[in-house]
C-alpha cells in the first residue's frame, strides 16, 4: 500500500486574481491533468509525466502490450534517431519537412527524430540475410517516444511534440495475406478501445503523407476532437470528412446524403502500404519458386500517451477525472481521521483494520493510503473525488450503534456500512476488473 | 509457448572469405548479439534491438523497477528534448559540450538530446507550490533513451550513442538525510548485481562534470572494461585510477601500496550532489521553521542497456552467450524431431507431450519451440547452445528399452533421461528462478 505523504503530485496553484491565457487551447484532460499534478508543462508541447499519470501510463503500456502479443507480433526497439539517408531513398525527406526534428552529429552526419519507422524497419528486413516465405507473415512492434514539430502543439497530451506511440509494421507474401494480418491486428485495436471502454469510430481515412492502399482512423468521438467525421445514418459507414469531395457530401459507400458529422481524436492510424517503402528499399522474401519477390506491407500506430488524454478527455467530468477501469493509478484509496479530532481514537483503530484486510485482498498494488492525517477528512475526500480513484474508502470514526462503520464513494455516491460489506464491495470490484482484464474476445 | 519458426531473428550472415573490419572494437558480445541476431547495427553507435534481445531488455528493465520501487522511490518520464536554457542557468552549456546533440525547433529554439535530467528534474521542483519538510525525503526515477554523441562509440551497447537509462534523484532536508537516502538506494543497487549474479566492484571515482561532493561507480570487473580501477589488498577499497595522485599509487584510504589493478565497464554511477543544482535553480523546501531552504540532491544514474551489455560479456564464453538466470530470454527451448527422419514417428509423440507438459508448469511465458521441423536436430541444437537457453529440451525419439527418452542440456552438460525426470528438473529450474527473484535482502 503506497503513502499519499511520499507521492510527488506537483499541483498547479493558480493565483485567485490571475487572469487564464491561452484559455482557447485548454481542453477539459489537460486541465485537470494539470490542476490535479498528473503532469507538468516542460515547454511548448512537451510534458512531464508526474508519477499518479505514470502509473495509468505503464497500466496502459501493459494493456496495449497484451493487446498485440495477441496477434503473434513480436516487440523490438528501434532508435530514435534514424539518419535522413533512408527518408531520402523513401523520397520521404522531400516533402513537407517542417515537422520533422533534425539533428547533426559532431561529423555533421543528420537524423531525424523519428516521428515513425517505416523506413528504420524496412531496411533492417533489407540488410538480413534472406527471408524465406515460411517465416512470413512477420508482424513487429515497438513502443517508445516520437517527434513532430507540431505548428500548434495543443490540448495537452492530445497533439504534443513529444508522445509515446506503439507503431507496429506487418510483412507478407501477397495482398491477400496482407488483408489478413491487416483484419487480425486492426480487430486487436478494437478489443482494446472496448476494454477501455471508450466511445469510438472507425472511419476510412486519407493514405496521406504515408502512402499506400488505403488507411483507416480511429477516433475517440469527442467534442474538443480536431478531426471532422461523417458516420452515415443508412449503412453506419464512417469516413473522414478529407475524404469527402466537393460541398454537396454523401455516403462513400452507399451514396446516402443522410449523414451526421462527429468530432474525433484520432488514436490510432492503420495503412496498408503494399510495396510502397519496401520496393525502394529492396526489401524481399525468397518466395516457394526460389525467386526474390517484394514484401507486402503494413503499419499501424497506436497514440498511448494520446490514448491516455482522450480517455479523460471522454469520461471526466468537468470538476473532476473518471478513468477506463483499467487505467485507474489507484483502484482503492484510503482515508483516516485528522490527527487531533474527535473520532480519532476510534478512527485509527478501524483505518489500521481495513488497511491490512485491503492489503490481503489487493496486495501492495493499486491501493493508495492518504496518511496526510494533517489534512481534514473534508480536505482529502475532495481531493480524491477530483482524482477519481474508483473506491474511495472513509475511516472517520463513526458508529451505527455499537460497530463502527466505514463511508465508501463508488462514482460519486456515498454508503454508510459495516467493515465485512466494505470488504464485500472490494472483492466485487477485484473480481470485475479481472474479468474486464481477461475478457479478449 | 513461441515459436521459433515466427520469432526475426536477423542473424549476421558473414561471407567466408571476408576480411573482418574493425576487429579492434569488437568485444565478445557485441560479436555474439551481431552473429545471432540479438542487435543489428542502425548506423555507429546506433542499435535495433530484435525480439530475443527484447526479451532480456525487458526482463532487466521489469527486476530495476522492482529494486527501485523498494527505496520508496516513484516512477516518473521527462521529455528527451530539455530546452538548453536549464542546461545554461546550471552552467553545463558552458563546458565540454561536444557529447551534447543539439536540435532547434522551427522557431529556433534550442533543446537538448538529454544526456542526464539533473536541470529538469531540479526545475520541476523550483517551479511547484513549496514542498513542505513533511514531504521528504523525494525519490524520483525514470526509465527511458538518453543521447550522448560519443567521439569513439565502440564495444556494442557498452558505449552506444543511444542507450537506455534508469535516473533516480533524491531530495532531501539535510547533508545527514541526504546521505541516508545515498545509502538506502546504492544498496539496492548492489543487491541488482548480486541477483544478476554479476562480478562488481564499487568505487570511489571523479565527480567530473556533474559536480557535487562525492561519487560511486559500479564496475562490472571485465577484461574489456575501458575503465582502470585500483583495489587496496590489505583494506579492499577501491577506486577508479584518476583518482590516484602521481606515479607512486597508493591507496587513497590506508595508504598501503599494495593494490592491484582491475578492468570494469561502468554500468552505474552515483553522486551526492549537494546543492549543486538545488541553489542555481532556487529549489528549496518550507522547513518546519516556515523558511526555505535549499534541497539537498543525489542523482544515481544505472545503464540499463549496458547492463545487459555487460552482463553478456563477463559470463559468455567465445562460442556462444551465458545469461544471468533472471535475463534469459527464454528458459526453455525444445526442439523435435526433423521432417522425414526414421525417429519423427516416435519423436512428434514425444515432443507433443513434453510441450503440453511443460505449459502446464510454465505458462505460455519463457519457453520457445523449435518447431523448424525443416531444419537437422543437430543445427538448431548448435543454434540453442550459442543462444544460451538454461535448458534444452531435445525430443529426438529415441527409446531405453521400453520407453522413449529425452535429452536435456544444462549449461552444455547433455543427458539422457525419461519424461518424468525432465519434468523434475523443470520444477526445480522454477523454483531456483523463482528463489533468485525474490532474494532481497
Amino acid at each position: 500500500m503506497q503513502k499519499m505523504s511520499r507521492l510527488f503530485i506537483p499541483k498547479l496553484v493558480i493565483p485567485k486574481d490571475s487572469a487564464p491565457k491561452h484559455i482557447e487551447a485548454l481542453s477539459r484532460s489537460q486541465r485537470l491533468m494539470n490542476e490535479l499534478g498528473l503532469v507538468k508543462g516542460a515547454g511548448n508541447g512537451f510534458f512531464h509525466f508526474m508519477p499518479i499519470a505514470q502509473r495509468s501510463l505503464d497500466k496502459l503500456c501493459n494493456l496495449v502490450d497484451e493487446c498485440v502479443l495477441k496477434t503473434g507480433s513480436y516487440k523490438m526497439t528501434m532508435p530514435i534517431l534514424t539518419p535522413t539517408e533512408l527518408w531520402q531513398q523513401s523520397g520521404r525527406l522531400h516533402g513537407d519537412i517542417e515537422e520533422f526534428f533534425i539533428v547533426k552529429d559532431r561529423h555533421d552526419k543528420k537524423y531525424l527524430l523519428s516521428p515513425t519507422h517505416e523506413e528504420a524497419i524496412t531496411s533492417i528486413l533489407a540488410t538480413t540475410a534472406p527471408i524465406s516465405y515460411k517465416q512470413l507473415p512477420l508482424r513487429l512492434y515497438q513502443l517508445g517516444p516520437k517527434f513532430r514539430d507540431e505548428l500548434k502543439a495543443r490540448f495537452g497530451l492530445v497533439r504534443a511534440k513529444e508522445f509515446l506511440m506503439k507503431d507496429l509494421y506487418s510483412f507478407d507474401r501477397s495482398d491477400k495475406e496482407a488483408e489478413e494480418s491487416y483484419k487480425i491486428i486492426t480487430s486487436s485495436y478494437a478489443e482494446l478501445f472496448k476494454k477501455l471502454q471508450l466511445p469510438f469510430e472507425k472511419v476510412e481515412a486519407c493514405t496521406g503523407i504515408m502512402g499506400g492502399k488505403c488507411s483507416q482512423e480511429y477516433q475517440i468521438v469527442c467534442p474538443v476532437g480536431e478531426d471532422r467525421l461523417l458516420r452515415c445514418k443508412q449503412c453506419h459507414y464512417a469516413f473522414n470528412v478529407d475524404l469527402a469531395e466537393g460541398d454537396a457530401k454523401c455516403c462513400l459507400k452507399c451514396h446516402s446524403s443522410d449523414l451526421e458529422e462527429l468530432k474525433g481524436i484520432e488514436v490510432a492510424h492503420t495503412f496498408l502500404l503494399g510495396d510502397r517503402y519496401t520496393k525502394p528499399f529492396n526489401a524481399t522474401y525468397l518466395d516457394s519458386d526460389g525467386k526474390p519477390k517484394a514484401l507486402v506491407m503494413g503499419c499501424y500506430g497506436l497514440g498511448v500517451s494520446r490514448v491516455l488524454a482522450a480517455s479523460l478527455e471522454v469520461l471526466s467530468s468537468d470538476n473532476g477525472l473518471v478513468w477506463p477501469s483499467l487505467l485507474a493509478p489507484y483502484d482503492i484509496c484510503v482515508i483516516g481521521p485528522k490527527d487531533g479530532s474527535n473520532e480519532q481514537e476510534l478512527g485509527d483503530v478501524i483505518e489500521k483494520e481495513i488497511c491490512q484486510k485491503i492489503t490481503e485482498i489487493y496486495g501492495c498494488n493499486d491501493v493508495v493510503h492518504d496518511d496526510r492525517k494533517y489534512l481534514t477528512i473534508g480536505k482529502r475526500l475532495w481531493e480524491a473525488k477530483r482524482m477519481g480513484y474508483p473506491l474511495i474508502i472513509v475511516a472517520g470514526g463513526k458508529r451505527a450503534g455499537d460497530t463502527p462503520t466505514l463511508e465508501l464513494l463508488v462514482k460519486n455516491h456515498h454508503h454508510e456500512l459495516h467493515v465485512d460489506t466494505v470488504l464485500t464491495e472490494i472483492h466485487k470490484y477485484k473480481d470485475h476488473k479481472t474479468a474486464l482484464r481477461k475478457r479478449w474476445h
